[in-house]
């Protein structure tokens, strides 16, 4: 059902917020999602969408894990919510008109008003520009670049800041923001927005509607940028998570019972780091506002003084951690693949270049369930292998990761591991043969533990089906690529690389490079296709790339069709 | 000569004051540099030379480009200025332990005070932190990041905003951050700084050396962050560079007779995007204080409502061009190849994703003579490549850059054009049937203008050296990777990929994805060695990474031995 919401009565509006509640609720029970930072929007979407047009205005999310409400005001069912039929958890125009950008990484709103301003004024299009910021998304640089430019360009822009004082539910990162905020709650200083050339309104609550829809309607007869403050509470609504936000700030989805046994990654790199750091005062932990998801909160109780929560500004974080492996110690940077891409320039100059002695905790790399395409942690083996000199290392299960980030600590110079969320699957005894056994003519190399699930699945049916004999190899480094894979693979003709990573300059295209001069194999690769995977479980986002075990085993078959060999030219050692 | 000067007498660094700026004067008359922002920072240099040590201190210079006082303090000869047997013209720790830190990219001074911050507390070392910042690095969102990050450490930090009003000598960006300034300057307010809970001490005269000396040793008593606003005037001290800062920013190298014949890349695309925006309303420039260097002025004047150069941050033009692109408008972002590494997340995130219309004019691509590692431009054809639905084209030369921006602003979606910096290399007619000729049995692919001359040279060094006959392709279109090559290769064997990009997922890379499963032919990739490039002319870096026409020949000539194929065995025309 669409609501059509313009100038409609504050009672209205009052009444509806129950309705939307409820639904936001029982989505996020059923299919897991973002609920205390969608439960704290409520009221500010129900006046965005009664002073502005969803339709034609430019309503900017940021971040977009609080537009829940807008979702369903837009007539969007929140039944499928984050389900590969049903719709994202995040901002996506390609799911509906009135989702006017993406929106999934934090900080952009700002820099969108400007190039949307920019353009309305060429365009001579009338629309508003409304921005709903949170206040974690105030820690990242590209809100200040942003706020910078948009006082030159002259015009409307009304920004919402939502401030929940929990910058992305981390308990309240004490990333002096908050500090910050906490002046302008005080009316200590109005100063900074008006510094920059905004007129500011504020204080607002939040959960008033009424108060909120005036406060719009005042923005809107502005004509340059003004900044409406409004104080929300995380969770509203909710006892449960109105007493414990940062608990309910992102749900996962709930499992029936088919779970994979043993710890996540995640917590496994914590737990091996905390130990590490028990034995070296050298070693600090860092990161952007992942303390929680990258498995860090025991380290931080344990270690208050040696942890890092920098707040949602990954750039810093990489550029601060090389600093501190200048001062003598050991920082491990935990941020998740998607999100490293933005430190990507830090990761070159600034680690790169002196080849600095920082590691890199690479969490949610690969092929990522249920947040779709801002999300997806494929592409960091391909801006990862740019940086001349860094180790890149993938783990197998959780005990090799533990392994890893000791080997780390103790190499001189940057090392990156990147592993994936969840638990490692479990590796069927029976399929285990074929990462022993010698290798002949095909080899299947593979690197990320889900997708070794699916090679090794993969490795067996071309046996059974196809009566090609291949052996597996899982690849752990991926940089410089594993030395004894060229001994290894003196008698192979046709190597098959798989990987759960972009196929663009990935481990295969490693492989290809390293291979493809000698003139005595085949790379064949088997990788995420040239495009954004949409969302989905994991199991289906495989199944999407073709990356599952029996289409890889199709795929792998069809290649010896299309050069017309026989399929039983396979391995020696097959009967 | 090292110079002692802590605690010097302030006539003494006044007399050095004219000693320094002559030999800063002379060396850029001589190799070119930064002269106007380094005469600017004279005074500031000797100043913290006398207050603070530069061997134990962390003096981190932001931009980097205003050090040559602090280098000749230290003992270092400008004579090699930019040389390949001299100095850098950026901090380098690896030239000088009195560099803190790699400075190639702006505004990264703060993170790294912010990290040496946090080791010198844990390690319990005794240093000062002391950054020299720019008005321009101050555009750039990561110092607020640190800047909001510092205030929660505790412990002094001394920042020296030099602020000469030129923020990257664009003749003064109307960034918004100017009028921030101003603010300061009239003393309006002070509470920007103070509100991240810095100290302020201003204004001070920039050259008057005895405030200087006096506000810094009251900022090195303080417990905190201390901001030092100096007034400083670029050129400080040489006519020309005063009446004309922005051209006296930075000076090429002088060239003495040897130059390219043509125009440079820089002004075909200022030229072709000029001619475009006369044809059609929507194209818009935009630039993150690259203005000259990305060839833009003639733009500028034309159309001073439809340019855009919103400061030193990358991050923001790339994000602000991709809401841009959906307001209707066609933005060419232009900037330079090492610097378009910070927009890296906005080119998958804001444009990638929705495919958005945003064209990217790539300066400074493949080696760059004199800068050093900072300013390589190796790693875009990787981090592009990630991109999916990219299209990214390499000209041959300046012409066929001109077309190809025409067929950008045609194109419904992203589309990179990189070349490099300079003129177009004249490449000989004798060579050019190289280009031409079907090819047998031994093809090379080649992308990048000067890498092709390079190619052509070795393609007939190889004939007539080694007897071994191949043909030359240039390849405009590195993603998708030209699809007539697939036809074109049917009868090669060989083939051999040249580029002055990085070797890790670049244009070799690419070839080797697409014909390694293909079992015909092999693929050798001559590229830049995966490290970064030093400093040198053009020449000496082609040299130095083997991909000079003559080491080519050798290394192909080479491929042949080792796999003991007769010299013989070459294109089936030859005789």
């Amino acid at each position: 059902m669409r609501y059509g919401l313009k100038n409609a009565e504050t009672r209205e509006l009052e009444k509806l917020s129950y309705t939307l509640r409820g639904e936001i609720e029982i989505a996020v029970a059923q299919n897991g999602g973002h609920l205390a930072s969608n439960l704290g929007a409520v009221e500010i979407t129900l006046a965005m969408h009664s002073v502005f047009d969803p339709d034609t205005d430019k309503l900017l999310f940021d971040v977009g894990h609080q537009a829940y409400a807008h979702k369903l005001l837009t007539g969007r069912s929140l039944s499928g919510l984050r389900k590969k039929e049903g719709i994202s958890g995040f901002l996506s125009p390609s799911e509906s008109a009135c989702d006017a950008f993406v929106s999934g990484h934090s900080g952009t709103a700002l820099s969108l008003a400007a190039g949307y301003l920019r353009a309305k004024k060429l365009t001579g299009a009338d629309y508003e520009i409304v921005a709903l910021v949170g206040d974690g998304a105030m820690t990242g640089g590209m809100s200040y670049e942003a706020l910078n430019d948009l006082r030159t360009i002259g015009g409307r822009v009304v920004v919402i800041l939502n401030d929940n004082g929990f910058p992305y539910g981390n308990g309240g990162i004490d990333s002096g923001f908050s500090a910050y905020l906490d002046d302008i709650k005080a009316s200590k200083i109005a100063a900074p927005f008006k510094c920059y050339g905004a007129e500011y309104i504020g204080v607002i609550d939040g959960h008033d509607i009424g108060a909120l829809t005036e406060a719009f309607k005042k923005a809107k007869e502005s004509n340059g940028i003004t900044v409406v403050h409004c104080i929300t509470q995380k969770g509203k609504g909710c006892k449960a998570a109105e007493d414990a936000p940062e608990r309910y700030h992102g749900l996962p989805r709930p499992s029936f019972g088919k779970t994979n046994e043993g710890i996540t990654f995640s917590r496994a790199a914590g737990e091996g780091l905390t130990a590490l750091a028990t034995l070296d005062k050298r070693i600090v932990a860092v990161t952007a506002a992942m303390r929680e998801g990258a498995g860090l909160s025991g380290f931080a109780e344990r270690f208050p003084d040696r942890f890092f929560d920098v707040g949602i500004c990954e750039a810093h974080a990489v550029t601060m951690s090389a600093a501190m492996s200048r001062g003598g110690l050991i920082p491990f940077a935990a941020v998740y693949s998607s999100f490293l891409q933005r430190g990507f320039d830090g990761l070159l100059h600034d680690v790169g270049i002196m080849n600095n002695n920082v590691k890199f905790l690479i969490d949610r790399a690969g092929l990522v369930a249920e947040d779709g395409e801002t999300h997806q942690g494929i592409f960091d083996v391909g801006y990862l292998r740019l940086v001349p000199d860094i180790v890149i290392l993938s783990p197998e299960n959780t005990e090799e990761l533990k392994e890893m980030i000791g080997f780390a600590a103790g190499h001189e110079g940057a090392v990156a591991i990147r592993y994936p969320k969840g638990a490692p699957p479990v590796i069927p005894e029976r399929l285990k043969s074929f990462l022993t056994r010698p290798i002949g003519e095909n080899a299947v190399l593979v690197s990320g533990a889900f997708a070794e699930l699916e090679a090794l699945i993969a490795a067996e049916i071309c046996r059974e089906k196809y009566g090609i004999e291949t052996s597996v190899r899982y690849v752990k480094k991926l940089k410089p690529l594993d030395g004894s894979l060229t001994e290894d693979l003196k008698a192979c003709k046709r190597i098959f690389t798989v990987e759960d990573n972009a196929v663009s300059g990935g481990f295969g295209s490693a492989a290809a490079e390293a291979f493809s001069c000698d003139g005595s194999k085949t790379v064949k690769i088997f990788a995420v296709r040239d495009a954004f995977p949409k969302r989905g479980t994991r199991e289906e986002l495989f199944c999407a790339e073709g990356l599952d075990g029996e289409t890889l085993a199709k795929r792998i078959a069809r290649e010896f069709e299309s050069k017309q060999l026989g399929h039983k030219s396979g391995n020696e050692e097959k009967k």
